[in-house]
């Protein structure tokens, strides 16, 4: 054919899924693997969700409408009053998963060449979203030393310029596991407000948090009500990633006009799985309990056997379910395929991801990864086990491979 | 909030669904109302479908493979084997309707301010996939007097320039009817190998053609096989719109390789629907003859009917379900407000599309309208007497409203 789009080729190739090609070639040399590269969590998806889909047919599987369905809308706004915030209907649009709500507010936001800041690390595919929309990410560097929390009024400050349009984060973080303090928080409204930012806030991970106190949304700061877009979804909270159902909302009509004109673009979400989004509102909280006490005890083991390697550098992280973690060695992806392809502990082994690709300074993070805490207490045990042993491994074989001072 | 992006403010409301609001209003004083506005089918969803999905649970509703589930790739494969053309699986990529196809393709091929020939009138949401890539769509006018058939090889080439980079069309064409002859296929191709273009070829009508021949595909002419990407969908073909399954076929690997990683970016399309999507390769080819029958039935109501009204100007459509016929007004959308508005026969009123918003070119199709003929025969017939008497009607009461020379 002929030549590809300079965007298309500046494209990475996913950080989180690139490597799963040598976790399949483990696998059929008999190998078992742990995978904690990617945040696909192995909790049961609520029976809800297949029940109201199973007993639903129609005789034409028509567009529902651009916006989403009305019960799927309302079933949302229920869910935010049940977190103390307040939607209209229409002040929420259902979105093929928070991917299409992080571009479609891109989109409406930003022309080419505008820029957004966003704390890095970040989640990968906000790069995806950035290089389709020719949107410039200017990255704020935070560090696994500090936990990953943000830097000062004045140093987000100095990235701003004319051309900048959002603060776009995620909290919890993805994938750092950090919660924003209320300073932090109050600290971006000013910022927000004293330069005429928009933010979007990816609130995906709402319900992990391990702390005493809920996570709190940027729509709960009333002064930025009108500036806050918040991207949400059902894949983590109901663990019904495979659905795809997203949102998108926002208090600002002319911004939710724009995006409802993205929305008739490609016409509609699926109807089916916004029947069983909608059903989801009925889950108990006892379940979330539940969920929650788990993750906090698979964090605990994966925090703890992270402490214990030596070199290791990582702060205990206070929500969603990934940890980022520094590494005594020069190349992290380097230590990822050493794991994957060359190491096992009694035919077992498990794939990370290297956390390069979470970064957009050049350079940084090359000697970290991510975990992603998504395997059962037992797994997560077993593969820290492995990680903790092929890390010495690859230390004692390697030794040119560790960095000069360490 | 702040500012909206110029290419949020320059996207156009969609013609199709934006006059939807006065056909709630006609129903709320108790009007029927005929959609032909939306090219939405009242045929029904072959079973096949809906049982797939009932039978499927599982205890993780988790990410499917970005690039689509095998067994929908391979039915898709298989589909394209039945029509004569060789897909290997990793030739085809699933995506969330051929709306996403469309946006993808241009991504992947073209940078901010490149451009696409496209001839017009088209399916108005091109306009909006190349809003949100800031892509520039370089229009070929066809007329209605002309069937919408191709101009010249000098005409096209003459839109040509270094920025020009794919001709995206639909065929059988949406909103036209148009099916591009042998000929016109093959002059396209000689342009595209002249000028190293790509050609995207919108084929979701695949199965609606109403003459002797089947229609060909671009994939079909061998010497631009590796610069043809094919968009297509379930959504027509099998009536199930709202499942919102599409695919991107190619066999150019580096193509497909940019697109897998905007298909990363997104993460999955919905697994239920695709495990629908793919159960639909075992519908008979009897279904097809009747819907083909059926709608051959439907052409032929609308078609006679319109060559039945004072100064309206169409030529006989030959595939897909829609036609665009010029009116003896100054101002189509106008007269499609009135209809929908003011006028109605025993309470049924109809609601056509204004034919503007699918033209790129300032001022061209104001005086047309787009018929979806999605309706049942009789269904059909009650909406053109609807028009037909509305447009005696308008005439008569608003002559200034009629062109000087009509």
């Amino acid at each position: 054919m002929t030549r590809i789009s300079r965007r298309g080729e500046s494209m990475q190739a996913s950080p989180i899924r690139k490597l799963i090609p040598l976790a399949n070639a483990a696998k059929k040399k008999g190998k078992h693997v742990y995978h904690l590269n990617i945040g696909q969590p192995d909790i049961e998806t609520p029976a809800l969700f297949f029940d109201a889909i199973e007993h639903h047919r129609e005789p034409v599987l028509a567009y529902a409408p651009s916006e989403g369905l009305e019960v799927t809308r309302r079933s949302f706004a229920k869910y935010y009053q049940q977190h103390g915030m307040d939607f209209d209907t229409d002040e929420i649009i259902v979105t093929n998963g928070g991917s299409e709500a992080i571009l479609f507010a891109l989109l409406a936001l930003c022309d080419t060449d505008d820029e957004i800041i966003v704390p890095e690390p970040f989640y990968t595919n906000y790069n995806s979203f950035a290089s389709a929309a020719d949107v410039k990410i200017c990255a704020l560097t935070t560090r696994a030393e500090d936990g990953f929390h943000l830097p000062s009024f004045e140093a987000i400050e100095r990235k701003i310029n004319p051309r900048t349009r959002a603060i776009l984060l995620s909290n919890p973080g993805n994938p750092t596991g950090v919660v924003y303090t209320d300073e932090e928080m109050e600290m971006l409204a000013d910022l927000a407000i004293k330069h005429d930012l928009v933010i979007i806030a990816d609130e995906v991970y709402r319900e992990f948090v391990y702390g005493d106190t809920a996570c709190r949304s940027f729509f709960q700061i009333d002064r930025i009500r009108d500036r806050v877009v918040m991207v949400d979804s059902i894949s983590k909270r109901y663990s019904a990633c495979g659905a795809r159902i997203g949102l998108i909302a926002s208090k600002d009509k002319v911004f939710m006009e724009t995006v409802l004109k993205l929305c008739q673009g490609r016409l509609c979400v699926p109807t089916l799985e916004q029947i069983g989004a909608a059903a989801l509102i009925d889950t108990p909280p006892s379940y979330f309990e539940k969920v929650r006490e788990e993750y906090r005890a698979r964090r605990d083991i994966v925090f703890s056997a992270l402490s214990e390697m030596e070199g290791v550098i990582c702060r205990e992280p206070q929500g969603a379910f990934y940890v980022i973690a520094k590494l005594p060695v020069k190349d992290g992806e380097d230590f990822v395929r050493f794991l994957i392809s060359d190491f096992d502990i009694d035919q077992e082994t498990t794939l990370l991801a290297p956390a390069e690709g979470f970064y957009a300074t050049p350079g940084l993070g090359k000697d970290e990864v991510r975990i992603s805490y998504c395997l059962k207490v037992e797994d997560c045990a077993k593969a820290m086990r492995i990680m903790k042993e092929g890390l010495k491994t690859y230390c004692t074989r390697f030794p040119q491979k560790m960095p000069v001072n360490a």
